[in-house]
């Protein structure tokens, strides 16, 4: 793991939130510093932090941030801001549960305060506490889905994922990745192949540079060369995180997971999506429910410095896709894993995890 | 159409080879002049010259450059340097069988002739004349692929396209494109999805461009976003070409094509190869006869002049993965389509064709 966190914020209420900038791996190893919460929505963005769970801690974060500039002592402006802060964030990602969830953790916070009577700048502290909660909360998930996952990889298998399902996509092991990196910690000697995930790299730049890290033998490979890799034999499960689940387990992910499905389906592989609990939708009742982030086409055309698509040619660049849940082997939470995967055994494992 | 051709020879039979070095598109678009094997080879090797078709003919003419140097007079020394020049092309590039087959015409070619008591200069010209009918005959073939293929396409329908099967990879129309630039010519209002096919990009610098220059309507996606456009509903066929054909059916072509056979069969839509009849090996009994070519780890992690992956990761490149005969709905020839495809079906069509 990084010796530099995924997130970290600097000082007491009036300090700011550092953060590895993710577009300059895995040359640079650069720490950027948010000290309001534009410089949170460019970094969310533009993908300097990216991931569900990292953006939902930096979007916390970022409401406290965003509170910095309020007085002390009219609470409706206090409260005005916060909406305001909220709806801002959100729009940074659209896609990601994870912000809006916890940007409604925090509204409930500061709701429960305000109703005990606390003054703002109590609520203020109270509000910086709980986005510390939600980091390191994540931190004890990232380790339990990777030891529920664990179990089921089958030791000395190869394992194929796909963009940044890691540490720097969350506070510490990652979704995806925790599953490999405690397979791995166990000894079972596995091999990953690492899909590069086109246009970002995400894959590239990230999952191979934390699997570099971490000791883990990795491979990488082009997107298209995962038919050919799971053809050969070399792999015996996916692993992927997720951007958003819905209620009956269809699951958004980063572009090319549904085709990873597909083809483990083909040749009868397991398929896994490891997420923490938050990034099922209450709302989202099938992956329909599920807006999908189409983002500019000059990162397919344009994505290294250099032209490589001819000038005006029309692009369509989604940046996720849905998996349904009939193609979903087992999804594996913080609280277990929900295997086969229906809107029954999601409910079962949701009311378990919070009761 | 480009207005330059994609492979000219200039001169008599002390001439020379003219060809778009594709490796410069869509940019610039550079002739590069070829003087000697050497340089043939080169141009082949590193992608200059490129397509199965478009390498038989480069290659054809690379054995006229080769014999250039010999003398008019020893026999035994004009035969040694045909083989030591056939044998050094081959290697350009292991998985074209265009390649060898091409070479192999034009020996048998040579060998008639020395056999009629024909001289070395006769031979060499005559040599450069069946040069020539290859490619002649190439582009005769493109128009005829697209004239049967185009008889597959439903009016109004999306069809997505791998790689660059276009005018660059053969002498004029191209096969995969044939089949689109003939729909196109008709009228039927397709859309074009092409996939820009990492790692070397030839759909988005290359297809992308012909589908330009000939005012088809497309749009450029990344490799991995093929299963949601399918899923999407936005693509009523597959149509790819191919490397090297087994005599069971099982196709070579680009890395990726597997996984859109796969796609197209989990989402009940045909899938096309379309492939001169030359593209058949009789050596190659199905897919595990064809030696998959694997290139250099630089194109994933440094194909853009910008690293884009860690220093020292494993990188697994194949460029070429083989479809088995059972997902592709028909092969269109030169002869008419074979569908659906088997052995016997492909030896029916290759019987019909030489007949």
């Amino acid at each position: 793991m990084p010796i530099v966190e995924t997130l970290e914020w600097i000082g007491a209420v009036d300090g700011s939130l550092m953060l590895i900038d993710q577009t300059c791996l895995p040359i640079d190893l650069v720490v950027y510093e948010c000290v309001d919460v534009d410089m949170v929505w460019e970094a969310i963005n533009s993908l300097r932090v990216r991931g569900a769970p990292a953006i939902g801690i930096a979007a916390a974060y970022g409401v406290c941030l965003g509170l910095q500039a309020v007085g002390d002592h009219d609470e409706d402006a206090f409260f005005s801001r916060f909406e305001k802060v909220a709806k801002y964030l959100e729009s940074s990602r659209p896609t990601a549960v994870n912000l809006s969830w916890a940007i409604e953790r925090m509204r409930a916070r500061a709701v429960d305060l305000l109703d005990d009577g606390t003054d703002i700048g109590g609520i203020r502290a109270a509000l910086l506490i709980e986005a510390k909660l939600i980091h390191e909360e994540d931190r004890e998930m990232c380790h339990a889905i990777g030891r529920h996952g664990a179990e089921l990889i089958e030791a000395g298998s190869g394992v194929l994922t796909h963009c940044n399902a890691g540490g720097l996509a969350t506070s510490e092991y990652g979704t995806a990745l925790a599953v490999l990196f405690t397979a791995h910690d166990q000894g079972k000697g596995i091999h990953v192949y690492c899909g590069e995930t086109r246009p970002l790299l995400q894959g590239s730049r990230l999952t191979a540079w934390e699997l570099a890290q971490h000791g883990v033998p990795a491979t990488l490979i082009c997107d298209s060369a995962a038919g050919h890799v799971i053809e050969d034999g070399r792999v015996g499960a996916v692993v992927t995180g997720a951007d958003r689940i819905a209620v009956n387990g269809d699951t958004a992910n980063k572009i090319g997971t549904y085709t990873l499905a597909v083809l483990a389906r083909a040749h009868d592989i397991p398929f896994y999506v490891a997420a923490p609990t938050s990034t099922f939708d209450p709302n989202a009742l099938s992956g329909t429910a599920i807006p999908i982030e189409c983002r500019r086409a000059d990162e397919v055309t344009n994505g290294f410095g250099k032209q490589t698509a001819p000038v005006g040619i029309d692009v369509y660049n989604p940046a996720f896709d849905i998996t349904p849940a009939e193609l979903i082997t087992g999804i594996v939470t913080e609280s277990g894993v929900i295997s086969p995967v229906n809107q029954k055994t999601i409910a079962d494992m949701l009311v378990g995890s919070r009761a």
